[in-house]
């Protein structure tokens, strides 16, 4: 498996697609997007859920910590049986979001990426992205790294998404 | 679990849709669309994963079996760690698809669906949609059924997503 | 030109694809939401532009209003330099919508065709949708036919898309 | 209004949703995306419409170019009747395009923007995107911009799309 963490607009999704597309094997790409899809439309606004503030906020409750503890254990399960699996994640609490998914992972090989990209940069590419709450980017650039321990961390900033994607194959094959 | 089978333009998405907001509890929704979505794109088009054909019908490859026999695995393992899971499918192989999925579910409680739809309308309802390939929905409206057992089973040729997800919800209650 | 009036989930988009397949030549089709997505992020959601209300209510301010009569000579330009235009729109003031579409179309011919769907029935269609406010349906379905005259209705409650746009291609051939 | 001109992933769009986000007034975006949209599904795939090879080549029928000249003189005829236009485009055939344009506008003032990438570069946002034949970026980073005249360049190379736009709009103030 492939832990990829780093805030909104960091440029994750991109480094996704082209691992998939430099990497030999065909490996499976989850998110916490996909997660957010699969949840019912009436979860995805509520307290016990997952809300998106007006400010670039996101709190979460208590059905949406159930539903993605079982989720992780599903997708360390499909590793389990065989598929190389990528997951791009958002780790809103730092340090306690790690040990989430440590608790999950159990033996399973991870390898750990940060996902970098400066609070401004950032920022600007949530503009150009145009479908983003204003103030997502700049306030998950620091708080997602918080306390969190990495294999390998690549930085967007100034480094399109192909090369980072190379840099991290090379530490798969 | 509920897993729904039903051909291209069946209707499944929407009646999917509509039981994540009946049912009083929050249920996760994964489909096969979302399975090819987590794919690389290389393989999405590709011989040994899978394959749309111009005439609408389609063909997967060994790699493609062995991805998604290890998600049917890991969607198994999230309804094992508490999580209500939804499922809608396409059983392209018929009775041979359903025996897959109760390889993977053991001993897990299933609610099997079936989603049938006039080959015709289907047909017509693919041509409103405007984004798949002309004639999978009729090609798929008998196959995905052969051989398959059901506990359940909606017609939404006359009856509206809403109506068939009310049936299907006072199955689970 | 044909300009479709109807409420939200009322099958107009349905409708203008089937239109499109139907009709042997070649029909560009725009829509109310076309002209939404060209608006700035931060216009459509402001009180000069488009709000769209938590209960489903919309409105618009005086930039929309500038911006939509622009929108519509534009339209009614492209039907006048030989292209065949399919609009959609939701006529949310009834009457003095289709007013301004009539100051706006000048000489040129229009199918004006209204598209009907019982109220229950488009709100059953928005939660099968799932990307919509809930209510909007309801709240459209009489309102946006308020005192409008057309050469021509349908009603999708119990009619498939694309037989409606079979109805309405007849018209024009 | 504006036109942008620049190959497929040089980053036309992301400039374009930063032009609507810093400039004061309400700017309508369109592009010769929201042109493909409009037309028939059936016309999208064929020869008199628009193909795209498996190569990244595109080739344009009669059909499309005798749409695509109507889909021009109502862009004009927005801007005519007061609204700010923004288009972007992928002059395919380098100066004639840009010709085409020329005779539609007419009178109407225009900024004439060019919006370059280096081709390995744009190559390499292609596999990020995911959703783009491969090739097209690379085949297009030179040819949309031969003979053509501009009164501002932007290179999205090294420089983030909000001050690309940043700088074009300082033109337009």
């Amino acid at each position: 498996m492939i832990i990829l963490n780093g805030g909104s607009s960091s440029g994750k999704t991109g480094i996704v697609r082209c691992l998939q597309d430099v990497l030999p094997d065909p490996w499976l790409a989850f998110g916490i997007d996909s997660l957010i899809e699969a949840l019912p439309a009436k979860t995805q606004a509520s307290e016990d859920g997952i809300e998106f503030g007006a400010d670039g906020g996101v709190s979460v409750g208590t059905d949406f910590r159930a539903l993605e503890a079982a989720w992780m254990a599903g997708l360390v399960a499909m590793a389990g049986s065989g598929a190389r699996i990528i997951v791009d994640d958002v780790f809103l609490s730092g340090a306690a979001s790690q040990q989430r998914w440590r608790d999950a992972v159990g033996d399973t090989d991870v390898l750990w990426v940060g996902v970098r990209c400066d609070s401004e940069v950032a920022a600007a590419r949530e503009v150009a992205r145009g479908d983003r709450t204003k103030g997502m980017a700049a306030s998950q650039a620091r708080l997602a790294h918080e306390g969190v321990a990495y294999d390998l961390e690549v930085d967007t900033t100034r480094t399109e998404s192909l090369t980072c994607a190379r840099t991290i194959a090379a530490r798969v094959a």
